[in-house]
């Protein structure tokens, strides 16, 4: 099963995705010159939105939480690309420590911890779960929905370096995006591997960097295959000292986004687009679509009652929002089985190892689907996202998931360039 | 649909899967370090034989003419290796010369290169077919039975390098084993990559070279998990100067399949195994199972008749048989459908991409299933050889093909060290 695209619209899209099609080679030559010059992350996920006229990121995160929503035919894929990635890091590793996120509770979340531990199984390491959380301060086992089990266990620093009981991993993968900040245990490790680096996690890491980066990538893109970057790039802008609360930031936050709201009906009106034009407001640090709200007119972001400035002060850990990113909205024309459906695309270093689509009944065509609390089905990607085929229609599903796999290498390639310039220098503290 | 295996002998086999499953970690951290050493070739595929106590590699394919018989879901997998390959090869890559086998009728064959040219495209190269065919002489379009088309084009040489028409390539791909000798037009490149090298070549190349370096691998291996090298290694032996039709030569192959079954009977003998060992004798350069003889007595080579003679004098392009190896032979014990099953397994750079079964109805269990002019049905792998499960039996088929994943990667191992032990010195000449 394959969401419709349900627009009038889809023109101009089919028009990009022939395009992709058209250029597939040169754009997998382009991405292969790309990562001479940049190291892609360890793994990331890239939630996409496809409007039909455009077609474009709205979210890196690096952290991936759901490859247990991925398609089992695609097992092969993650095995294979992490044995590319771990060959590159610490081809020597023979331990690695998984640092999962520490609500231990969500059964799904913890699934997809499940899936990463056996996909790196597979590539020949032994890997144990460290956890951060001050609830396990001895081996927890935690049980899973198929039957099985996981053990976590407390973390053991010693002078220079981290792990378990009697156990020394030569690399460190955190699946925990740090939101409560860095943990000193984390700090100052001697020669093991840690991945992604600290300046990753929401701690430090912004989403204005990331966008700023993916303009730069998404520019040279656009021009390599000759379309308007503004088909795959949201327009973006900022507001700093916001302080919901004290309704501080009102004015710049109203301004920007009538800014933004002028720039996307200009473009409307330049490629003919009868819809309304919105904004997505959120947290520039913090994830899990909690602190975020949908604006379609600047007047909205005054009159904000007091549940609404509660809900945009705080995200995930009860980290305080006072920096917010002003998204450009891209609606999201996919549906299957009457919810809205938007793609996210799984990537194990260069490579897309699959795919699934959020499928919200409940929701509307601009609201978030990765909302705190609104349970999303998954619909996994039936068919892998590099395969694509001239035969075809542009818009058949492996042509599709090609454009969906070439978006989100953008996107992957964005978040390299992101991590670069916001590298610490060596030996630099990081500041949290 | 996999294969049964058909013998009341599965015990020790079983056993042997077990060993590969509780080892996973181990063996994939072992062949990890292994391709750190040593360069695996492009590509290539192994036939194995499984017989119950024993699962062995009888052949390495450095030029694999069987891509089409892939499972589809596979392909993916295909195009990432083949990713990963040419980024480690020639990473700006824009073009890339395919150059097939001469023999343009064979549909079967055709849809092979069909398919490696669209894995290579799919990596951003552009691909065209340059042919050492004294035919082509001019752009020939060759349909395929899917309906589409491939263009052989003439070779055009200009100094060093190597094309066709209006295309330098960085990259050219020998999809012919040069069974027919070194064409002057592939020698003295300047500056091109041409792989795999011309001594991968039947010209060049000999199976007791490759075998040589098998036993190195395969006794490392055995170690490495506890197990008597035997069980994944059939003994082999050889004859120079041979000459069938003059019967040249025939007191050497006699003492030495006298002496090879000698040996096979004692590790019957000692395993408990109650078989008829047999042992196989090949031309020690060629493919396509010509030149091939089954003999269980040593005898058998003293009486042969014109016919046999004849067939054991010439493989591929009339090359002469004048050296042989003597092969332990390794009973095929599973079937499907009534018929043998030989297992064939796919690899590209060190990956294993999928694999498949020759499968024949009219031959025996200890006969050769690559036979010319025998027509196999290919049966292919339902699930991929990179899965491994601990939860199932030794036998479930992801844990059988983990099994044939791990001993093919042994024989690509073993043709890395064969190809770095032949290597000729940069500059010299290649003889053939």
């Amino acid at each position: 099963m394959v969401p419709c695209l349900t627009t009038a619209l889809s023109g101009p899209l089919l028009d990009l995705e022939r395009r992709f099609l058209d250029n597939a080679t040169t754009i997998e030559r382009w991405l292969r010159s790309q990562w001479q010059e940049h190291t892609p992350p360890f793994y990331g996920s890239v939630d996409l939105r496809n409007s039909g006229f455009k077609l474009a990121p709205v979210d890196m995160n690096l952290f991936p939480g759901g490859f247990n929503n991925l398609n089992e035919a695609f097992h092969p894929l993650c095995v294979q690309a992490a044995m590319s990635a771990v060959e590159k890091i610490c081809p020597d590793a023979r331990n690695l420590l998984l640092i999962p996120e520490n609500h231990t509770r969500n059964r799904f979340y913890l699934q997809n911890v499940a899936q990463i531990a056996a996909i790196l199984r597979r590539t020949g390491l032994n890997v144990r779960l460290g956890s951060l959380s001050p609830e396990v301060t001895a081996p927890t086992p935690v049980d899973l929905d198929d039957g099985t089990q996981l053990l976590l266990e407390p973390l053991v620093r010693s002078r220079g370096r981290l792990g378990v009981d009697g156990f020394d991993p030569c690399m460190i993968l955190l699946n925990n995006d740090l939101s409560a900040g860095i943990p000193d245990i984390l700090r100052g490790l001697d020669s093991q591997y840690l991945l992604p680096p600290l300046h990753a996690g929401w701690a430090v890491r912004r989403k204005t960097h990331h966008f700023a980066a993916y303009d730069d990538v998404a520019n040279e893109f656009a021009k390599l295959i000759g379309i308007d970057p503004w088909r795959i790039n949201p327009y973006f802008s900022s507001c700093d000292e916001i302080d919901f609360h004290d309704r501080q930031g009102e004015d710049c936050l109203a301004a920007k986004v009538d800014g933004l709201l002028t720039m996307i009906r200009e473009k409307y009106r330049e490629h003919g687009i009868d819809e309304t034009p919105y904004v997505v407001v959120k947290a520039d640090a913090g994830t899990y679509g909690m602190g975020v709200m949908t604006v379609r007119d600047a007047d909205e972001v005054r009159g904000l009652n007091r549940r609404q400035r509660n809900k945009m002060s705080v995200v995930k850990e009860g980290l305080a929002v006072s920096q917010v990113i002003i998204q450009e909205g891209v609606q999201t024309f996919e549906e299957v089985g009457g919810g809205v459906a938007e793609p996210v695309v799984y990537m194990i270093d260069r490579y897309v190892v699959g795919g699934f689509y959020r499928v919200h009944t409940a929701r509307g065509r601009d609201e978030n689907l990765n909302a705190p609390g609104m349970h999303f089905e998954p619909l996994a990607f039936e068919t892998s996202c590099s395969l694509p085929d001239q035969r075809c229609d542009p818009d058949a599903a492996p042509n599709r998931f090609y454009a969906y796999g070439v978006v989100a290498r953008l996107a992957l390639l964005a978040a390299s360039l992101e991590l670069e310039r916001t590298a610490l220098p060596a030996g630099a503290a990081v500041a949290a």
